[in-house]
């Protein structure tokens, strides 16, 4: 069990309404970096607080020492809106224990992981021993709303950041008792494909028959996107695939997440997909093609018995490691404007894309996570995979040329952006010693 | 040449601006029904201007005798809006005579090739003769905005209104100097096909994959609307498909209507289509289908990752002789839910229809008339159609129980419904001539 006095600094912490969504709470990110940087200072640590054009980013480190490898520690301090604020137990800003968990927003994402690594330092400091490594915490108030000021920060205080490997916990682990490592996120590309065929809508009673209809051809387009066993037909698509590892899918298997979970969580119909993967691998290691929406013609009320002038979709791949999305972009525009029949003209333009992420398990930081969360939790980690990007990750592999540990002490039960957020008093204690474990093994990397 | 007399009269109906679309013009619609209710009494005809809850509407009748056959003829004293008014070479409302020509607006829809029929009474009726048929003149003042009065109207007089034929004035010849008649008119049904999946959209990362996307699965069903060769896959689809007569297929490969007319007119890159077709007998004769619309997910700028809770489509099935608009429509419904898969929800939602039209050309009241257009111009009309519906031409079947011939004195670059509209001052003496022909031989059908 945390002390009386860890919990109530805890408490402290999830009592500033730092939602970064609310520009009426600017006072409150203002007043949760003060915070950071006076508990950072209470251990010792150089703390600064840097303005930037959104919330402040705090900075804090431990005496520097050229002989020990350097760990940065990413957290934010910013937490999702508490709407609808009828459906919280208690005030979501009044922190409680029930049960045996913290309920608060922001109890886990991402204060309580953040605030557990905190406290380890902080017990690491009481026992008057140095700290294995290098310590730089940086903690930001943007990252519910996507970081829109993290890249331009990082670069500008590359230097300070310079660090070895990058924790952050900011994920989930498999369940309560089971921890997880995650070493792959997908990536993305987006495109628009217009199809366009007369120079205006045209009356269907006096040109319908007999020039192409776009809706029409881009719907044949979209079609064709696919193989009858739900993979895509683009030619070279899979090319750069990494195949999914026979120890991935054997723990995978086992996880608690499968058809019924997901009939409940989307609401469709029935669970559907790529052939030979189980759903958890379709959306952690398969890329997709999706289509994000459709435009064409009239959209109102009622009908309108026109040939619409054009029709258009936006599309967007999800990529794993190790796809490239302008690569991928090209293959997309030169198979759909191979398909395309000279009826109608197509015109494919990229959006924008994202790098898929993979750390391999045996990349040496990642062998030392595992060590240290098996030793605290009595089971190796299994090796999981998100579906979505997470920009940070990203951001740190460009800009500091570093990768990242995703080690979360998240539940999935734990209600991350919805009401009566929880996260377990004993993962206080228990992210306590992870933090020790962890430093002692990254130091010997 | 008409005497100077027609002419001014003419001209005097012509400056009236009676633009049904512009609120504005209520005085002048009131105007335009009050002249010609003069014009018709002038002739001796009884007229009444009717209240309606639009524009007026006119009704003249020549003295009723039991023994004579009644034909009525009807038309539109509204006009189109003449912007862009710039565009204009004279005042829209100023008619004058250039080149053979007169321009205005109005000029050839409808107030000219209506007006040649009320001269052609008026001519008639100066040598002193009887008419040979009972006439009623039915002049609305909607018909450029879609006659929303004229169904509760025509119910309301029926009985005054009871006729042997309707002759309308409101189509096009093939061009100078050869006459049409407009035989077959597409009917329309008009659905909605909705494809739902997960409740609300979902987060493309997070379940890309592993359920269906309902814009894909609505642009599957689509594709399947057409066999390769472009026609229709909808079983029973061409059932009550009326199928063109050699003599038609002869006469229409004669008219200067072909693949580069419609290139130049819609602006497609390519003429394409149902195979074994032109390209009149596709929009004259041949049943399409047609997407008027899609909506689906996010259609804004940029990109936003979702999997669309809903896709949706609209589509429009021009209808030839005689497949019927509900019978088609629940073809199409039961086709799509067909071949709809079982990871997505299909909604297919009829919406509206009208019934195609089509007069026989052997008919005898259309043998009546082509006698009567041979006789005028010295050469048999065309028996051509229209890929449109023309409401009024149901509204009559359906309320006066009637059949239209529809003669028209226009011709193909008129300019109706555009700036600089013109009428050949030529055609207001054929048009009084072709009135007495017509008359002459209806009343002996």
């Amino acid at each position: 069990m945390p002390s009386p006095t860890q919990l109530e600094d805890f408490f402290a912490y999830l009592r500033i309404p730092s939602i970064s969504a609310d520009p009426a709470r600017s006072g409150a990110m203002q007043e949760c970096a003060d915070f950071l940087a006076a508990k950072f200072s209470q251990l010792g640590l150089a703390a600064a607080v840097h303005a930037t054009e959104g919330p402040p980013v705090v900075i804090a480190r431990s005496p520097f020492s050229p002989q020990k490898r350097t760990v940065l520690i990413y957290g934010h301090y910013d937490v999702q809106p508490v709407d609808p604020e009828s459906l919280w137990r208690n005030p979501p800003f009044s922190p409680v224990v029930e049960n045996g968990y913290v309920v608060a927003r922001g109890a886990t994402d991402n204060k309580g992981q953040t605030f557990t690594h905190i406290l380890g330092t902080e017990a690491l400091l009481a026992t008057g021993a140095e700290l294995p490594v290098n310590l730089i915490y940086l903690l930001e108030g943007e990252e519910e709303i996507g970081s829109p000021h993290l890249g331009a920060f990082l670069a500008a205080h590359r230097e300070e950041l310079a660090c070895d490997i990058i924790v952050v916990s900011d994920t989930s682990m498999v369940r309560e008792g089971y921890p997880a490592i995650t070493t792959g996120l997908r990536g993305i590309s987006c495109l628009e494909v217009k199809v366009s065929g007369p120079r205006a809508d045209l009356h269907s009673g006096m040109f319908g028959g007999t020039v192409a209809n776009p809706a029409l051809e881009l719907s044949r387009l979209l079609a064709k996107l696919h193989r009858q066993d739900g993979s895509i037909a683009i030619p070279g698509f899979y090319d750069d695939v990494l195949p999914l590892s026979e120890s991935e899918r054997t723990v995978w298997r086992e996880l608690p997440y499968g058809d019924a979970e997901l009939l409940e969580a989307t609401g469709s119909p029935k669970i559907c997909g790529e052939k030979g993967y189980t759903a958890l691998e379709r959306i952690w290691a398969r890329p997709t093609a999706e289509i994000n929406g459709l435009t064409s013609g009239y959209q109102g009320h009622g009908s309108k018995t026109i040939v619409p002038a054009s029709a258009s979709a936006k599309l967007s791949f999800r990529l794993v490691p190790w796809q490239d999305p302008e690569k991928i972009a090209a293959q997309v525009r030169a198979f759909l404007e191979g398909i395309t029949p000279n009826t109608v003209r197509v015109e494919v333009s990229y959006d924008h894309g994202g790098e898929p992420y993979y750390l391999a398990p045996d990349f040496p930081d990642a062998l030392a996570a595992s060590e240290a969360l098996s030793e605290i939790f009595g089971k190796a980690p299994a090796h999981i995979r998100e579906g979505l990007s997470i920009p940070i990750v990203m951001l740190f592999r460009k800009i500091l040329q570093r990768e990242t540990l995703l080690i979360g002490l998240g539940l999935p039960d734990c209600n991350a952006h919805s009401p009566n957020e929880t996260f377990p008093v004993a993962h206080i204690d228990l992210g306590i010693q992870l933090h020790a474990a962890l430093l002692k093994r990254l130091a010997a990397v």
